[in-house]
């Protein structure tokens, strides 16, 4: 019964996602990593949202017809937030529509940009006349004359001298943070790029950009070699204590798979791994010293307190990381045990430091990290939501691949859309979001959170969702999803047990978010902004997620924006600015850790959010 | 006729030196390399280079009698300037005795410091509170909570945290310029250790300093192993290019031998080497050069330029020196291919920039260094002196080293000084400027540098020196100091030729002093100040220089000082003072290096030179 799925390609940059039909162009850009800008909260209003469909245009909606006139509606020009996506199409995003607008927009393909492009790698050609007796001062100095004072070490004070000489005093200097990395023959500033990498307890993503534009070359995506030692961080950090070589087990595995990508990545793209200056990482806190090779015993461990808290920057050599043997490597400041570098990357990339007004992030997963940006208050905190949202302990769950149930509507029956677009198997995070939101609408589910036995069901309930439920061999309440057919298909159903593991997640978030806005002195109608971070986030409606109370739902909808994979995004824009990473080190250090175990109030926060929101 | 040695040991350092009966105690502290300060030019007058003698008291003299009381005169109080050294002495050398009063005195007993002690490595003994749910910052924060802001690599990274784990979070940090460069078990702030090290072509020089207070634990002195390569820096330079291998052997030689300076120096004083957490090291250019394996090809022609210009600061471990393996070895400036790190430092110790009226500063040497302070424009140049003040190239020369004739003293006789009070083998540098300045005074060589035969000798000269001039199997006239006698002892007398080499080395020493003052439009009469820079200086008599011209004979004895071996001062300051340091870099920067090859004025004005100058 699951609905048919369009193919979303959006240019310049090619990335594509293949969604729901129905779906609006402003989420499928979400889910492509796209953040669009809506001030009106995608009420069809502020016309910020617009984007061109160049194939498979559809007719255009009444809000399109207010904005745009007759030869922009021919020209395809359609409003994100009100189009739905019904064929495949290819469109335009414009610069102007992306989110973060008002700066200058230094590729308009993958995310807002850091706002100007100032990498800590530059590339200078430099054509230096030959000492004479009357111009007789030392080389380095004379590099120095041309392209800004810079440092050495051994190696290279032993080598650019010599390479100086050989080029006949031209070539072209490698300048990171003011270190000289290397000097090339000829004019080689065209060849200046670095990679971009989100280390995730799951999956990793890397991205080469071209430093001279911004501009990215290429994505690969590969999963975390680390998950043969265990799904979740906690798995990884008791791994890595178990033996003497465990913890290098760890990093290696890590390290190994980010050579593999980076390889690829300059092999699809014609570049040399030598070209490549710099890689930056972002990642929770325990995948980040991991890679890096740090004992996280102590995040295992209360008080949880990380090894180092600013970025760190590292010779690409000693974290062993294919690049030019003499690049560097930064990886993202952690602001605590489980508020990382992916947390700082999102209020990075959605400047939530500058937003006006109150602005609350979140990112919900295993661990949940919730951040309240109040003026010049910052307060984060993490909540352990447990792995339901990730479809773990949930009796059909599964992870968002093909064949997870990844979006459910209940009307008068359920329909389900299906990861490929094929047979479920299971159902992933998002689907249990829509399913929980859609059962306690129509009320066969409870404020408490008591999944109803078919004798207790709402007298108007549809009949063929009062069908769906049912007495399992237990006895206990359960509601079928799917029914098994044929010999590889199993009955797909929801148990109480699986609502309580939601509740119990829903809860925690919920209770973070209060115990921040409470301390901030603030009420959730107060809020400006709400922004949902995290990869996951993207796949999450917001009305289903205020329905569960994961985003507070007093909040007007249009205030709700997606922030998408931010940990990629902070990386990249640390990757293109040096202002950018001054700016992520602030954040790191303004914001205040707030240890949710301690606090007083939290566990009567908890208990409160163990109950349902009201329904609207 | 050699005249009688004696030992003076200056406290509190314990230096000793062994000087002839009758020098000043004034010229045997600067041969001790301790600059005493005699504004009044040693008339004793001005009283300031009091001193105390403990052991081997001499009568006052006059000029005593008028500066000190009865009380001061009984407890040993001397005036250094006015006072002959007649037997073995111990003696005090107040601090304010000391050039460059005026500012906090680190170490009384060396030189008169870098002014304030801040050397670049710090310790820090910390008990940081350990983490807790209430204040659970990183490992790191908690660290710079406590000592300020640092970075680390990635060894620091893995290490210090466990480091602080196992220690309950107390211990000593070790800061090197704002590195972390280690964290120590329980409080070691007292063991806190640098070296300070002059690499010259012959010998090598290196001093253990406590960075705690300043204080020199030892000092030990070493050949240059390089030298059996060749003597001096052209032949060094050559061989380094000789094979591949060869800039290798060359740097090995050099820190095979630092290494064992370093080892001698801490067994000796009970010091850890790893408790050593920086060197420092000064020399000529090509030393630097080959120090640190750079290839030093190109300082052996034209141009000369040098491969770098700023001091360097190098991970100890890649240079291979066996201190702290995360201790950092700091390398000083060099201004161009002749004026080195060696230069900087004698214009560092001495402050030249900083004294009242143009100051001159005259390094003799096979490679003669000039430099002009004059306000704020300083000027360097190189003279190409020739080997005869080091005793090469001279018929009867040698190195200061036992036997060697190091003073010649001409009235009714030829008087000389040996070292290690032994029967003559050759004449040493010293020597060989006292029997020229002799020669000339007596009009046995004319002021065009010609040695006159017997017919044409003056008629009032003494019968026993005229005796000495004869003529040598080839018909050249030559002086005799010392006839053979016994079987080991070869007959020693100076002929033209080598009177010649003296007039060479003198002429470039000479003209590259008038060009400078030129360039500055000034005369010898203006200037204020002239200092004697270099090991081998302190052992030249201001008249004998100024009689050969090796200093403007214009210039009244009372401003020429010696800044003795100012390359291993300039290391300790450097050691001990990132100002001193910084200063280094900003005076080797501010100095503009004259290239005298190119210079139409020089050879006229070297070929005015060569004529000495009128006897006084």
């Amino acid at each position: 019964m699951s609905t048919s799925h369009c193919r979303v390609t959006f240019q310049p940059t090619g990335r594509a996602v293949s969604v729901l039909s129905g779906t609006t162009i402003l989420e499928a850009a979400a889910r492509a990593g796209l953040v669009i800008d809506t001030p009106c909260g995608g009420a069809g209003t502020c016309g910020k949202c617009r984007v061109r469909i160049t194939q498979g245009v559809s007719d255009p909606g009444e809000a399109d017809r207010t904005v745009f006139n007759e030869q922009e509606l021919e020209n395809g020009w359609r409003l994100a937030c009100r189009s739905p996506v019904l064929k495949n199409m290819v469109l335009e995003v414009p610069p102007s529509s992306l989110f973060g607008g008002g700066h200058q927009i230094v590729d308009s393909g993958t995310d807002n940009g850091p706002g100007t492009l100032d990498p800590a790698v530059r590339k200078i050609h430099v054509e230096l006349p030959a000492p004479t007796l009357e111009d007789d001062i030392p080389d380095l100095l004379r590099l120095e004359r041309a392209i800004g004072s810079f440092s050495v070490d051994l190696d290279r004070l032993r080598r650019v001298p010599k390479q100086l000489r050989a080029q006949a005093f031209q070539g072209t200097a490698v300048l990171s943070d003011h270190r000289l990395v290397d000097f090339e023959k000829g004019d080689t500033q065209a060849r200046c790029f670095g990679v971009a990498c989100d280390i995730g307890t799951t999956t990793m993503v890397a991205s080469l950009l071209d430093l001279c534009n911004g501009q990215e070359l290429g994505v690969v995506s590969r999963m975390n070699p680390q998950v043969v030692f265990g799904d979740d961080v906690v798995s990884r950090i008791h791994h890595a204590a178990s033996c003497r070589h465990c913890l290098d087990e760890l990093r290696n595995a890590v390290i190994t798979e980010v050579a593999e990508m980076i390889k690829t990545l300059c092999a699809d793209a014609g570049v040399q791994s030598r070209h490549v200056y710099e890689a930056v990482f972002a990642g929770n806190t325990t995948m980040q010293h991991l890679l890096c090779g740090v004992d996280p015993t102590p995040l295992g461990e209360l008080p949880f307190a990380p090894a180092y808290g600013r970025g760190l920057l590292l010779s690409s050599k000693d974290v062993g990381v294919p690049i030019n043997p003499r690049g560097m490597v930064y990886v993202f400041p952690v602001i605590g045990g489980f508020v990382g570098g992916d947390t700082i990357a999102g209020m990075l990339v959605s400047e939530m430091d500058a937003c006006s007004g109150p602005t609350l992030m979140v990112d919900v997963g295993t661990n949940g990290e919730i951040v309240l940006a109040n003026g010049e208050e910052l307060l984060a905190a993490s909540a352990a939501a447990g792995p339901a949202f990730e479809g773990a302990r949930i009796s059909c769950g599964m992870r968002a691949t093909r064949g997870a149930i990844e979006k459910v509507l209940l009307n008068d029956d359920v329909h389900l859309g299906v990861i490929g677009d094929t047979a479920p198997i299971g159902v992933c995070g998002s689907g249990i979001i829509d399913l929980v939101a859609g059962l306690l609408d129509r009320g066969i589910v409870s404020p408490e959170g008591r999944l109803l036995p078919p004798d207790e069901l709402p007298d108007d309930l549809a009949p063929a969702l009062a069908a769906r439920v049912f007495l399992d061999k237990k006895g206990d309440t359960a509601f079928m999803l799917a029914q098994g057919e044929g010999m590889n298909q199993r009955t797909l159903a929801l148990t109480q047990r699986d609502i309580r593991e939601v509740q119990l997640g829903c809860g925690a978030i919920r209770a973070a978010i209060n115990i921040l806005l409470q301390k901030a002195g603030l009420d959730a109608s107060d809020l400006s902004t709400v922004l949902i971070a995290g990869g996951f986030g993207s796949f999450i409606r917001r009305d289903k997620a205020q329905r569960l109370g994961l985003i507070p739902p007093g909040v007007d909808h249009r205030r709700i924006h997606y922030v998408g994979n931010a940990s990629l995004a902070g990386a990249r824009w640390a990757l293109l600015s040096v202002e950018a990473r001054r700016r992520a080190e602030e954040l790191a250090r303004r914001t205040h850790h707030v240890e949710l175990s301690i606090d007083c109030d939290f566990q009567m926060a908890f208990a409160e959010a163990m109950i349902f929101p009201e329904g609207s």
